[in-house]
């Protein structure tokens, strides 16, 4: 059962200072754009990213890693059949898992593999724009990985699929909108610089994987992953002349973000 | 029928205006090489950039988008079936597309899946290095994304080729030789540092296919990104220490450059 | 038969210069998460990649590449059958090449993979960290790229296991443990902010596989290499705020040392 209380900064630091000293192993089945800065932001983050994604391994690996992820962005017959193995393992043994339904209403094909994964296990959490949450509801659009949709628009269907689902989902944009179908949170760091670098969204859900295997509250999980990336964003941004110098200034950050800087600096509207 | 004056530089000024104001959506089926670097180079130029390359949706997403790009990094059978997908459905639906054949001549199973490609649609454009558009016009050699023969050198079978195949060519080096076969721009921009970092001339094709959305005058289309990524790392070399600092600061430069810029700093030859 | 003397600082300058000079072309079978880093970081110190790796190209490109490097990061079914082809093609070719077993024991497909490439022919350099060269060798265990053993741990392993493959074991750490079962250097250069950003030890292989293409004795391949790496991070240290600026900084660095600064800063222990 899901906790009652809605998580606080001041939670947040405390799950960042867990990441931080148990450097989970978060088993990545992501995207051949994001693959290279996934992997980047996890170990800038403190934990340690390990993309097995091939149907050989991924089901025996997902039973000892400490999360999962399951990224859409680019997949494939032998990728996809591996995030099934992954999920089922998962499932079977425990390890929390995240879906990312990159792209999910834009492309029919791995909006069905969305969805089939959700019929057979329950990740901890969903995270998508606008577009691709309300798509896995049931809707339908998007242009891909940009939300054409905005988040106040899916903020109903959110807390509707997040009952239904059992699950937490988090929407992305402007404002981040966390709910696991009672708690709702809201918040307001970041920078819309992020849209102009690629895979923000995805180190999004795959920080939500790695603080996942540290707290068994998906809200709170997601909620610090949030606060990690945008408030890093924030910092980042004086050490920024457009998007190349932000991106590698958001690693840096994600490294020197201290437990306390997320207490002090995460704005929950 | 081709327009019949020469594009100057306040003509990709007004391109790259039309660019930012509408936003493209650039369906890439690129390699796993340049694909990150790719995303955020259209990114950061002001398109948006969609990696659908599976073969179960590429061909559907190129009806939507606003302009296709293949380019031949890193093919497999399944990707490799998915630009026949895609070509075919763009060619359908009037989608321009852009073909960058990279290692074609070095490499012969792809070399003739760029000649297959060629044979069953048209491309708006053909962009390679001077190797790799001699080995499209039947000539052969070539080792890899690296140019073994001069611009130059390729400047007459590039006239020829844009003739036979109704396309324009373009033809990347220390200067760029673009031409439809009856006109002929050279741009003298750009640095040789840009050899030091990989994909700079996959993002060339990106940002063509991103400029083709928005003008049907391919040598225009092609002028105007040429113009745009050579600018822009003209401009990023104060900021670069070396080549690290170099694409960091051009992917920077792609997103301040306007453009007034490109009317004040492109250099016809 | 290996050289029985010890190969020195003046000798990884030497072989630097020669890298320079020829800049071979090194065919790169690798993975999704550092196909981008490896090129660049590959170009950057004056090499030539070609990411050749589907199997209908790898066998051929093997035999005219300089070197050829097989990285077992993120190995697909196609992209497996592309590394037996290079593999046995590089063999008959006598195109050098390095072995990569990255997540080699933490995975049982790709262990089994990397075994049977071993089998069939004789890398020059056999490169991992500690967990990998132990799996390799017999062992067991590890948890992807982070090494679970320490250097120290898996020193006698990699003397016999450079007997016993009549190669060169190169085993990454804090100390740098390089053998070809007759003789050892121990290198002592580098920075725990490395482990921080991920492909740092897959640049490492990259780069002995540009190495091994300049020199026979693959001790010295591995040290220059190593060299290299790690005298290029020292010296991207103040240019770095995080993981972020360090690995932008280490590109740069790999570009701006000479063979002059390896004779001088390279700490052999």
């Amino acid at each position: 059962m899901a906790p009652s209380t809605l998580p606080s900064p001041a939670d947040f630091a405390g799950t960042l200072d867990d990441l931080r000293r148990r450097r989970p192993l978060v088993q990545c089945l992501t995207n051949i754009v994001v693959a290279p800065w996934t992997a980047n932001v996890l170990l800038a983050a403190g934990a340690s990213p390990a993309m097995v994604d091939n149907p050989h391994e991924s089901g025996a690996f997902a039973t000892i890693a400490d999360a999962v992820l399951i990224n859409l962005g680019t997949p494939y017959d032998d990728t996809a059949e591996a995030m099934r193995s992954a999920v089922a393992a998962a499932a079977d043994s425990g390890t929390p898992w995240v879906l990312d339904p990159v792209a999910a209403g834009a492309a029919a094909w791995r909006t069905t593999l969305a969805l089939d994964l959700l019929e057979g296990a329950t990740p901890r959490i969903l995270r998508g724009n606008a577009s691709e949450i309300l798509a896995i509801a049931g809707g339908a659009g998007g242009r891909g990985a940009d939300a054409a949709d905005t988040v106040e628009s899916a903020a109903d269907t959110a807390r509707d699929l997040a009952q239904a689902r059992q699950t937490v989902v988090a929407v992305s944009g402007a404002v981040d909108h966390l709910t696991d179908g009672e708690r709702l949170l809201r918040l307001g760091n970041g920078d819309p610089l992020m849209t102009q670098v690629t895979g923000m969204g995805c180190a999004l859900g795959a920080l939500m994987a790695a603080t996942s295997a540290v707290t068994d509250d998906g809200l709170l999980a997601a909620a610090t992953a949030t606060a990690l990336l945008t408030v890093a964003a924030d910092r980042a941004l004086p050490h920024s002349r457009g998007p190349g110098s932000f991106a590698v200034a958001v690693l840096d950050e994600l490294a020197l973000v201290t437990p306390d800087d997320l207490a002090d600096l995460t704005r929950v509207l």
